[in-house]
């Protein structure tokens, strides 16, 4: 309960909650990034590498004043001016990682993929909630304007029956270090998860490809069949490209979420119908812009939206809450099984 | 052997071929214009039709002077001044009235889908081999300049390896009547074939939603995989909206055919790769001018270019040869044998 605590402490005092990044990578130098932008909401008090002096050159980089840079993860999970840990270590480390921290008594957010499989992200999840603390498997898609723009507008029925839907994200950046399943494949999953409110999915077709070395996923076509009846498929890569967008089609239009859908800020919306389709209206254009706080320069496409998750922690944290409704550890399960599944699936 | 007597008066005489047109429906009057732009290289000189009232208003309508308003299919093909039909029925009769006509002694061009099913396609084309006749399945989407550049384009490495298309061919106009696989399914089965340079494909995974009164799939999702490791995955449908056009991921980037991808005008090149392929060129365009001779009104989009598939048929007459490259019958026969392929999976 020393977390509840601490959580008590950061709602009580209306301070900055104070961040711990762990991890001096290209992903930990953009949320730090953003994380100093929203001074006054965030403080980084703490920088933790595996040498103290990456951890300082990465503090000093960012013009972190006053960071401690610890040189090992061990010292920033005991250091007390830690509220929550930002886990931005390299995948392969999250589940031993964001165990570190729970058991040394700090919220989380972890970068995804949390954990390769569903086994071991319950696992992570069950320590967090046993011991109290805050956790977040950091899907930031979940936190960008459009995203809940888009769930209004199919609720709306703006397009009808939502009847399909089919994402792609693919790059080709050096496939067999990673699995594509847990480093892309797991927006894809989220993505059509939220399309469909979360229901239910059954794998109905699966190809996957596999590196000869590592023996991780490279490639995989996946189609799922919600219980609703939608249709969802998707196609995750790191050894080729793809437009990596996302496209819901409806009895009555379509909806693109153009590149990058995964933090997207544009939603395009296309009426259709009539005799063979042959009329169908004007694409119409919704544009969400980014937070213009934030300043790179960053590593990554989008990343000053960073700060949307940042502040869903933030407020999770100031109220006492364990987890965040966008994306909650029921639902951060479901899209985890839903990835087992398409493994397995492609498996056989 | 008439037929080749046929064939021959037509190379020899270097007279237009000349036309009869089965049905009056949308498509054979777009057909039937587009005929009429090509004077010197074609001629329609009949109309069949079950009612010779319906036949004759055809005629007038599209100004076919001199063209014969036959009441009857059967009256049509015994026209001895016909060289080849345009089977252009309703699709559930195309067996039938294709097989008439081959009966008959005549050439044919058939709409698509000129079969329900693989065997009945079998049934046709080994006929026409039979009779020696020359037959074409009107997937008129081979003959367009942009299919062939598309084809040269993948086969230049533009896009490095080639490993996964995506297409969709969905448009809500009152599902029932017919099979979505039959109406639009044949265009993306087609399409992926051309991308793979028709390797055999294996079906993994496919749903299939099907009209509860007629049976007919209304919808269907379907993903492949090529005998070169390549995966293929379309959808069709007729009970809602798609983007309709075609994908095509490669190692270094990708192509996309904009809608209307089965009568493509456009080909997009985009250039992707790099570290997370956060980096990645812009993309480059390539047009295709529809042929500007034929003229409107057309009920379907770029019918102008069934001038391109006009002229295919023509050069085959001309030549004596009874199928033409573009589609010939043993990639025909591939094509319906994925359908089938596809729905038997659907049906699992």
């Amino acid at each position: 309960m020393f977390a509840l605590f601490l959580v008590s402490v950061v709602a009580e005092e209306r301070r900055p909650v104070r961040w711990g990044i762990l991890g001096t990578g290209s992903i930990a130098s953009d949320f730090g990034r953003v994380l100093t932008s929203m001074r006054g909401d965030a403080e980084v008090v703490a920088v933790g590498s595996r040498s103290g002096d990456r951890a300082a050159a990465f503090a000093a980089e960012l013009g972190l004043v006053g960071a401690c840079a610890h040189g090992s993860y061990e010292a920033l999970v005991a250091d007390p001016a830690v509220d929550v840990v930002y886990v931005a270590t390299p995948s392969t480390r999250h589940v031993s990682d964001s165990l570190l921290c729970l058991r040394a008594g700090k919220a989380v957010l972890c970068e995804k993929s949390m954990a390769p499989t569903a086994a071991e992200a319950a696992e992570v999840l069950a320590l967090a909630r046993e011991r109290g603390l805050f956790f977040l498997h950091g899907v930031w898609s979940r936190f960008f304007p459009a995203m809940r723009a888009l769930r209004e507008l199919l609720s709306s029925g703006a397009i009808g029956d939502v009847t399909s839907a089919h994402v792609s994200f693919c790059q080709n950046d050096g496939a067999g270090s990673c699995s594509a399943l847990a480093e892309t494949g797991v927006y894809c999953a989220q993505f059509l998860s939220w399309v469909f409110g979360g229901e239910e999915a059954a794998v109905v077709g699966a190809v996957t490809e596999r590196d000869r070395g590592s023996g991780h996923d490279t490639h995989v076509d996946a189609t799922l069949r919600c219980a609703g009846g939608g249709v969802g498929s998707f196609e995750c890569s790191l050894r080729h490209a793809s437009p990596r967008e996302a496209i819901i089609c409806g009895s009555r239009g379509v909806v693109r979420v153009p590149y990058p859908f995964w933090c997207p800020t544009q939603l395009l919306v296309q009426p259709m119908g009539g005799a063979a389709s042959q009329a169908f209206g004007a694409e119409s254009e919704t544009s969400f812009p980014l937070p213009d706080g934030p300043r790179g320069p960053f590593h990554f496409v989008h990343s000053e939206g960073l700060a949307y998750e940042a502040a869903a922690v933030h407020a999770a944290l100031r109220a006492g809450r364990l987890e965040v409704a966008e994306f909650g550890s029921e639902e951060c399960l479901r899209v985890m099984k839903l990835l087992d599944a398409v493994a397995r699936f492609g498996a056989r």
